[in-house]
């Protein structure tokens, strides 16, 4: 065993390796939500040294996003949105967001059908709406009522997307991205603002 | 069966006429949406005259409510939000969406739930939202980007009952209604101001 945390399992690809963790990281998130799940839980599982998943994936966000096989990497979306900081940050979420899902809108809607048609409070998307989401807004945000803010904007993306993916009400359904942001952003930008 | 045009059905009692009606319109709403189903044809199919229906449920939106079972009577919450007219419309409108469901969300859960995991775009709740929410916020709203004002409207309260009753985010699960008013009506506000 100790062999594989130099990257490469004896008499394995690492394409079974990356599968192995990736394998057991679904299992795991799905049955222990994201603060139950480790980076070491899920090497022993997948039967490899914890170092060999950091090496892979990186932290354990990452390898979260990594597990749901998403068509976009929300961890660098919204880096590039955070990064810029809170001015202007509704316009640069919104149209990220919507410039990300809008090619894939069966995926989110598949998604959105999941995770709220299971009931289940710690779904990936929901751990994802939590940990990569709402705590890198924390960073930007400012004041007392941030963490409410915070989940506000991201019930605003949920509900949002919700109605233009999955329920497809006219005429938010269809309305071009750049309209959109004219008329949403400058009201998620009170939330960001506070 | 034309006496039973007369408000009285032979050989039967209000409650069982009603219970028929209801499950015709439950069958007819679920299997050809709000604008496909009439009175007509929810009278045809539960052998009553059309009549009938209106004595006993008033329009078909009172009769999706109907058949809908909610503990809340959402036709006349949106009364009290729309009648006071735009000015502080966004207050009373989470207050009184809040208030209302905030005991039964359990139901609303439930509701979304069924809504969002089935997929169907013309779901009751679906058809409610727009026909009852967004057809009377088109009254007081103005200006040509007005109906996806609406729309967005809409998403935010869908969005904030989904993180709040069915995901259970914190700490928007249990925020007080006061706090989440004080915060979000200057929001929404603005997208009813346009």
């Amino acid at each position: 065993m100790t062999t594989r945390s130099r990257g490469r399992p004896p008499g394995g690809s690492s394409g079974d390796t990356k599968g192995a963790i990736l394998a057991a990281a679904r299992t795991q998130f799905a049955a222990r939500g994201f603060s139950g799940t480790s980076l070491r839980s899920i090497a022993t599982e997948a039967g490899v040294d914890a170092s060999l998943i950091s090496h892979y994936f990186g932290d354990k966000s990452q390898l979260l996003v990594e597990s749901m096989q998403l068509p976009v990497n929300p961890i660098e979306k919204i880096a590039t949105v955070v990064e810029g900081g809170p001015d202007g940050m509704a316009e640069r979420l919104l149209r990220t967001f919507l410039s990300a899902w809008d090619p894939h809108r069966e995926v989110f809607s598949a998604l959105i059908r999941t995770t709220l048609g299971g009931g289940d409070t710690d779904a990936p998307m929901l751990q994802l709406a939590r940990n990569i989401l709402i705590s890198r807004l924390l960073e930007v945000l400012e004041g007392d009522d941030r963490e409410l803010r915070a989940t506000l904007i991201a019930s605003q993306l949920i509900g949002m997307a919700t109605l233009r993916y999955v329920a497809q009400l006219d005429p938010l359904d269809d309305a071009p991205i750049e309209e959109v942001v004219r008329v949403y952003a400058p009201t998620m930008q009170r939330l960001i603002d506070g």
